[in-house]
């Protein structure tokens, strides 16, 4: 095995993303940190890459100037990650995929549905790899809900039921707490707040468990802070293209819910419960039987979720080993060899359109539209 | 004091509510069970009253039997528990109360929404109890929230989501099991399914607790089991005459969720969690601070909590207590003692009101409608 | 079925066993009220009981003039609770037994041994019930459990783990509160503190759910707070006859636990956890397979826990129906009708043996002795 | 920051504990994996070694190759780890501190306490860095726990209960499983089965986190399956040298318990309960108050916790990142900078002393012995 070379743009020193793209690159000795622009401070990035262990020329000052580094050299980086601001994802990941770098890039991919569009056609084209972090997606449990789901266990599913809601911006007080304000602002957080923040990786959750897309959804968007333009909570009822009826709730105003991810899947002949705050286990209830504890580790579980698991069972593995396994699978899809199945820009792209489309729902009292972007209808 | 005479119509061997009804009456040595009309099967009816402990006298046939049986007698019966089939609530709770008896209804307390408002009419002119079994609305951890919602401890409650989900109609083959296959029949459950059972148990928690009532409301039904007619699953968006914005999921189909009721309630300094599965516990997290487990029991709790708890700290105390709190207040209020605030017709009226208006909701694609009976607009 | 006459010697106003066995005794309508000496306070004593509903004339002062008067009626009581101080217990429990009268006493039934041994002499000779107070065996699913485990479904036992482990004595402050200041003094609670307090019900429980009996014991008493002159905190090792392990942890001072009773039994081919927080629910794990989550009205269950439960699966049921359940077993009883296998003298005895002989052993450094009375040997 | 060289002797391919290394040396960039000696077997450890990223020169047949080969070396690994079987830890890690290399051994760090006197004095003769993998006490809770009682949060600490008790070797058929039988076997495993493997990890949390050292214990040992002559289940009663009563069980047959450690810590003005499989949460209880939820990520926190917690409040870290912590804070010593507190040699003599105590007191029917080594009375 030959490590391979990565680079980072943004994720700079105190941001919150950046140490878990670090874990996730380094931990399984898959890539070296090679090249970065950390920071859009380009003396605090160059300063922190080389803390990093980046060597001094590779430290870059902007994403511009690592291109131009990068597109050079013979050991120029297999992978560059996005961590930047929101606004920015869709020029950078663009101007890399152009260049023929393969790109992970953190969510969301645009802030447009053309944007997103354009990526996609820009990705297939180049023949290189654009993922999303789309990163739950990635934890050995989920995995196994879906292989289970696939192969029949739980029967056709009627229904999803995925919540991402937390309390994390419930003070009033914080309409000037710049960490804060800018999601509830349309200038800089786009059309939606936290639908678009939080809401898109549960979407994103249902169709990969339920392996079937999202056809058509109906939306009631609140501020219950009165200041915010955008919303701080949000319902959003949906259908999948299979008939699967969905319910979606994500709020940033629920004081008590912490990470507050959860699912639950319901079919003809059983459900299943998971839950971010305690992803090794799956809740698993056959129809007319007992709820059962499914364990990450335990016997049985299917290739996927063994092989993204990496400690004993019940010894829990965390958020970093979830981004971990998100970096496992694209080191063995840039190395060519058979791999699992990351979230790439056709899911970007289809969160994008979920969010104007939920948008226009909202503002039109909750009529159903289809959720779907133009190309994928 | 002296205690009451008890009767009951329905409730009979085999039933399901009727042991939490006679639990209730009989565990505070409030009432006696003095009278029934236990079956629609007459013999049986007798037979098993008398079994129950009844004198062979007030051993009714049917209720109209009852009726006037009691209604000449000096000892007639203090309380009558009407726990008949639901299409009967409306004749018979009217009969009683138009023949001056105080009268437990059981939910839904009647089939339309007229029949509400005349009940709530023949309440008032009779001077009588017309009161509706919410008994979740009397464990002593929803009144302690209640009280402190009231006092202000978690401000202006913006959000409440409450659900009422659970499994035990997942299985499509019952659809022959006569105790599940009514359920969904307009001939015999009404104008709705799920949302008419155990949604207006969810809405009634909303307001109860908030102090405040249901304006109007979106409905999304859904039958996800394809033989059914009336809806299985559902999700109600609502909002508060206080201007709280509601979220109130209720499905049949949710296999592996058992009683499955819980409520959060945000508000802006903090925010509440109950479940009816451990009811003796409240979540509680302050703006800013750590969740709190509140626990039935402990010292400095509102006077309507410690009143209607009777055993130590986190002994639980479960549904028949819960059951027998609403017993308490209606033996309070027919000694004519100061007393709490059990769910009385005009409650019922509301929660009639707003499943006929969820169902109107539901067949015009979520249109928002006011969810209120006319009479209390 | 006819009423059965009920008298109560003790569990006076403000008490906090008194409401639980008149709950207990009532909810079923098995008993009724009838007599009663409540309080050592003959004034206040026969106050509370007429407002309870007793005649004037079985509103007694004392338990001598109860038993006097009693005795000599024709609708004389049928059972006699005793919830009187402990060092009481004994000779009114005798005087009863000694006179014709039923009686459930509450633990400990007496402070010495030789007593134990002389109650269960009376109890046999008088041909009268002799019960004791261990409601936690009445939950239906620890008779479930018990069930279970006679029937070999978790092979034969190897190691039983039992904590009954609380707060709410963790106050070294309390040294002057006289509901807590007692328990630690030999003088009014006799050689142990904690271990006679709720160990013995964590030992019975470990011989109820085994079908086993103690055979040996080693203990390790500590006065973790230094002014009690009696343990607040034990560990007792033991060994049941069949030769399984056991370890039961007690104490007041483990300040977060609340109600604190939690057992684990695991034999050859599975495991069982129950916690009596919510005692509706047994973990079960069997031998290489996922746990489950047994549920009280799931289908299924042994018919010794479905006729002890009450209402809907997941409907909580609580500490008031377990002693309920006790009552309902007296009851049938009483009548000569089959009936379930509530706690007796015989367990009664047990438990003065087994704290008399922890002492011992905890003097003695934690020798092993033997834990079981003279005449059980 | 240049990062370290790191190698690693055992922890092949397959092997449990080998990944959580790898993943804790990297995952933050300190060290690169340069070298190795990771298979009894040459051939395959060679292999494997390079498929991991080692330079083929450096992937050596077995340790004391490697030890020749990296002592001559510039850059010679700045870090040595021993996974291999627990009876050669003495061997290696004793050669290669004496070689000057820095080493962190895998528990248990000798097999007798003669052998952990010598490793003591060898790595304070040596100057270098000889760390044992309690990696528990790097959880960032664990640290905020010890944190809180050293200022004296819950007063002076009264009580600690310590479980390590997993149900993974109940099954007797597995009387033939090499990966079970040699645990239970003198031959390969020493004195001490169960409480070797699992109990001085709870052991040793108790000392950790209440900054106090344990005297002397009593134990008692079962072999709860016939065929097995070292214990599967022992409980351990402590006294700290503070005077804290300390009660300890560690089972291997608690079929249903996975991961199975928890401890609770009880002072004299509140209590902390933490649990392996949720490590991101602790319960804390004030004397007199509630219980609270301490989060990971929560603020407020200790510098300590603070600078161990990679992403934000809620979201899981897992296991690896515990190991990650423990070489976080190893990288910071070997460069010479401030650092956290890594258990050492001195932890894994106390340890071999506790272990070869407590069987004999198992074997004198639980006498109370001392439980530490000589040098350290």
């Amino acid at each position: 095995m030959t490590r391979l070379n990565w680079g980072m743009i943004g994720g700079g020193e105190g941001s919150q993303i950046g140490p878990a793209h670090r874990m996730g690159a380094q931990a399984d000795g898959n890539f070296v940190l090679a090249a970065g622009a950390l920071d859009h401070d380009a003396v605090r990035g160059k300063d922190y890459a080389q803390r990093l262990g980046i060597a001094s020329d590779r430290a870059y000052g902007n994403w511009q100037e690592m291109l131009d580094g990068e597109k050079g050299r013979d050991d120029r980086v297999d992978l560059v990650t996005v961590a930047t601001p929101n606004s920015t994802h869709f020029e950078i990941t663009k101007a890399f995929l152009e260049a023929g770098f393969n790109v992970l890039c953190e969510k969301p991919m645009t802030m447009t549905v053309e944007e997103g569009e354009e990526i996609v056609k820009i990705a297939r084209s180049s023949g290189k790899i654009c993922a999303v972090n789309y990163c739950y997606s990635a934890y050995p449990m989920v995995r196994e809900m879906r292989h289970r789901v696939a192969r029949g266990e739980i029967g056709k599913i009627r229904l999803i039921v995925v919540n991402f809601s937390h309390g994390h911006h419930g003070d009033a007080g914080d309409a000037d707490n710049p960490r804060v304000r800018w999601r509830y602002d349309p200038a800089m957080a786009g059309v939606s707040g936290q639908f678009a923040d939080c809401g898109i990786h549960a979407l994103h959750m249902a169709s990969f468990i339920a392996g079937d897309e999202v056809e058509k959804i109906s939306a009631d968007f609140a501020s219950t802070i009165s200041s915010r333009e955008l919303e701080d909570d949000a319902m959003v009822n949906f259908r999948m293209e299979g008939g699967s009826v969905g319910r979606l709730w994500t709020s940033s105003v629920a004081i008590g819910r912490q990470h507050g991810f959860d699912i639950q899947i319901f079919g003809e002949t059983g459900g299943f419960k998971w839950w971010a705050e305690q992803p090794g286990q799956v809740m698993y209830t056959p129809l007319g039987g007992r709820t059962q504890i499914m364990e990450k580790g335990e016997s049985g579980l299917s290739d996927e979720a063994s092989r993204l698991s990496r400690v004993a069972i019940a010894h829990p593995e965390g958020f970093p080993m979830a981004v971990a396994n998100i970096y496992v699978d694209l080191a063995a899809a840039i190395r060519g060899e058979p791999h699992g199945d990351f979230p790439t820009a056709v899911d970007g792209l289809r969160s994008m359109a979920a969010v104007h489309q939920a948008v226009a729902s909202a503002k039109d009292n909750g009529a159903w539209v289809d959720a779907r972007p133009l190309s994928l209808r």
